[in-house]
């Protein structure tokens, strides 16, 4: 029996809305929050002295600037750059710490055209000093963790003629599925606990 | 005797020219050039595979975009932000590197309130995650580099009601010249090497 409120919706346990809710909770509609969660889960491992991890700023162009006030100047004309690095770095546990988060809406493969040859070549050199550096996917409804080392891989395969993207079987073959979770939300420290520690 | 051109200056042999222009390449009377001179440091360590360190881009709060084209958005209206963190970043031979640059035009002392409390902070987490961290002082006609650990020392003096600057005797006591130099304009990892390998 279904019990229906006055405005004639029906009744739902709380605990059934809550599961609800809980399955809502994965990146399939998700659209552009990667970056938002991200920035979360920074600011835990910041606040808990686990890591210092920090997005960079968006590099922008500044080309006229008005200053009405000395304390509130105001670009009124700037062009954004590109990057010249991946966007996430810092350091955990002793360790250099280095990546870009992307993510894609296609069902079977991942384009590789979302990362910069400038990407690429950086990721190259942290990973020549000995740097940890990887990417984090949000990709065919989950969050993944990718070394670099396997994403220059696909990239070579493309500058070789090869495909211009990695499929979802190759992805799920190499890389590390990151569970959503409450406090971190993208908990990639234990992922990088697991790999180099 | 003094020769003169036609145009009436006096003739003066080469290397006495050269000899003067070596001596005002001091950083006197250099103004804002710090930045330029590491951000060549750091583009000379790179193409060598020295290390790999960036300036973080300034940090924009983004208010209005004008999209014309898709391929050449506006920054319209964007303000200032102030950083969270030190400017520069990144990796060398294994190691995190941190570390931020002021100038001062002070002859006897350096004022503290070229730091920020947030920098302050991000300094101290750092250290505490086992990272080389330290500041590039311009300052008494010379590059410094100062460790962290003493800049954080005279900031808890300062806390305690102490002096608002530290002194030119205190800073050459516990800092390191930088020579200035020609490939590497300021070749800070010298003293890196000296210090943590």
């Amino acid at each position: 029996m279904i019990f229906h409120y006055p405005n004639g919706k029906p009744y739902q346990p709380k605990a059934q809305v809550e599961q609800k809710k809980q399955k809502t909770l994965t990146y399939s509609n998700r659209g552009m929050i990667l970056e938002d969660d991200l920035n979360e889960t920074n600011k835990y491992y910041l606040e808990n002295n686990l890591a210092v991890i920090h997005k960079k700023p968006t590099p922008v162009q500044i080309v006229n600037v008005d200053y009405p006030r000395r304390s509130a100047a105001v670009i009124k004309e700037a062009y954004f750059k590109q990057s010249s690095t991946t966007d996430y770095n810092g350091i955990y546990r002793g360790k250099y710490i280095d990546f870009e988060a992307k993510e894609t809406k296609n069902k079977t493969s991942f384009p590789l055209q979302n990362f910069h040859e400038h990407q690429i070549v950086h990721m190259e050199n942290v990973l020549h000093q000995g740097g940890i550096c990887f990417v984090i996917l949000s990709a065919f409804n989950e969050i993944y963790f990718l070394e670099a080392q396997h994403l220059l891989t696909f990239w070579k395969r493309q500058e070789a003629g090869g495909r211009k993207s990695f499929t979802y079987n190759e992805l799920i073959e190499i890389g590390y599925k990151i569970p959503l979770g409450y406090q971190a939300r993208i908990d990639y420290l234990k992922i990088i606990d697991k790999l180099y520690f």
